[in-house]
């Protein structure tokens, strides 16, 4: 077994440089750390590029590893390569996954989550994973939403940014077009909708579009949308978490295309 | 005006104690930070003792503070008070306002969600902004649960503490039999539950049971409910974040129960 590299060699500095989103996105590079992103990466062939594991973790994980390119470091080496307080002994080193738009919104396409302008890493990985959960084809990153790489979102996704494709998109009004001119209904979630989401018809296609955290969608591309749906509020809160009304939404649409 | 009182004034050394949950715990104090937590603690009556507040948040807040017994403090010791990385001005302080058990699971409760070893202060406060929103009538923080008056727990509720009863109960158990010994059904939210919750009967009163964020419900908790109830899991993902399944439970719970 060859030594394991120190935090201070070239190669584990070079992907430690991954932790600045300027470097993921112009490597087209990024660390999926712990074995659940380690998993969902490996299954994607052509996805990881290398292992980084400890000595201890490739034992504990040999199953998992089985047949990786794997790169023995230390436990400080490791460490600087994760952004966990306590890292799991491995982190993969990925190429970027995203897929163009044009392949995740198709016209057999049933149920999508764009999310427009979504900028705090854990609601973004958690709309991600419950998208996972609800059976959604794909999800969209719209407009200055966070990157999907960033290792918050990619932890908060627990494992589900490898489970069903997504695509980056700069423009929010784009993917709202892409989805309506394939078929799909787009159904803004909206606390001031006009439609309630319990009396709305979620049986078609349908692409919900989430807006940011704080100031939610902005009204022009509200206005794009087929519906505004409100999830009703029946105590005395202001509003929902994003990602909490996500999963309502989501949700509610799983419900209505499988019964 | 009085001259604002600065970070090292006795007063203001001594709220600040607070931040330790073993000085909340025995003096029944806790700070409610920012305007939303403030207009939550001042709408409860006896809860307030006094508001901290700059002269420029005193001057923007002045219709909120109206009444109040405001302290002035300069920044630094309003920022002391605060664990927000960018304080709003304001921060309550305030008597503990939960409830005994029996106070707020009654004949009457028809929504009530229990928090079993509920440990992220995000998670709890945020299912607890939920089971507002959902209606829900109450929220019991059981077992080893993170406390309702964390400064993490308080702003992620955002202001929903202080707008339905909530108790703390050491034994789950114990809320759960009261639950049940008032004539609600305890559903325990579990991955593994045996009713799928869209096919649950939840029109009835309803008692649902979360546990902890990574290990679940103990299994002899789980069985002391009257049902083990999962979400349909469609995808690949293995679970759902804590807080958008109890979002998810309490909303199926708020449409059946309303329509």
């Amino acid at each position: 077994m060859s030594t394991p590299l120190v935090a201070t060699n070239s190669r584990v500095k070079e992907a430690r440089k991954l932790s600045r989103r300027s470097v993921r996105t112009e490597r087209r590079l990024f660390l999926a750390d712990g074995p659940k992103a380690v998993e969902g990466a490996l299954s994607i062939e052509g996805c990881v590029v290398e292992v980084f594991a400890t000595p201890a973790a490739l034992e504990h994980h040999a199953d998992l590893l089985a047949g990786a390119t794997v790169t023995l470091v230390d436990e400080r080496a490791l460490a600087s390569l994760s952004d966990s307080v306590s890292p799991a002994g491995v982190v993969a080193l990925c190429h970027h996954i995203d897929a163009p738009l044009a392949d995740v919104v198709t016209a057999s396409t049933r149920l999508l989550a764009i999310c427009a302008d979504v900028r705090d890493p854990g609601n973004a990985g958690n709309v991600i994973r419950t998208a996972d959960a609800a059976g959604a084809d794909a999800v969209v990153l719209a407009g200055q939403s966070v990157d999907a790489y960033n290792p918050k979102t990619v932890r908060s996704t627990v494992g589900s940014l490898f489970h069903l494709p997504f695509a980056v998109e700069a423009d929010p009004a784009t993917a709202v077009r892409a989805a309506q001119a394939r078929g799909l209904t787009v159904l803004a979630a909206d606390g001031s909708g006009e439609v309630d989401l319990f009396g709305a018809d979620l049986a078609g296609p349908t692409a919900w579009l989430f807006g940011n955290e704080a100031w939610g969608l902005p009204a022009e591309l509200a206005a794009l949308a087929d519906h505004r749906v409100a999830i009703p509020i029946h105590g005395r809160a202001e509003s929902l978490n994003l990602s909490t009304a996500a999963a309502v939404c989501l949700y509610a649409s799983a419900r209505a295309q499988r019964t």
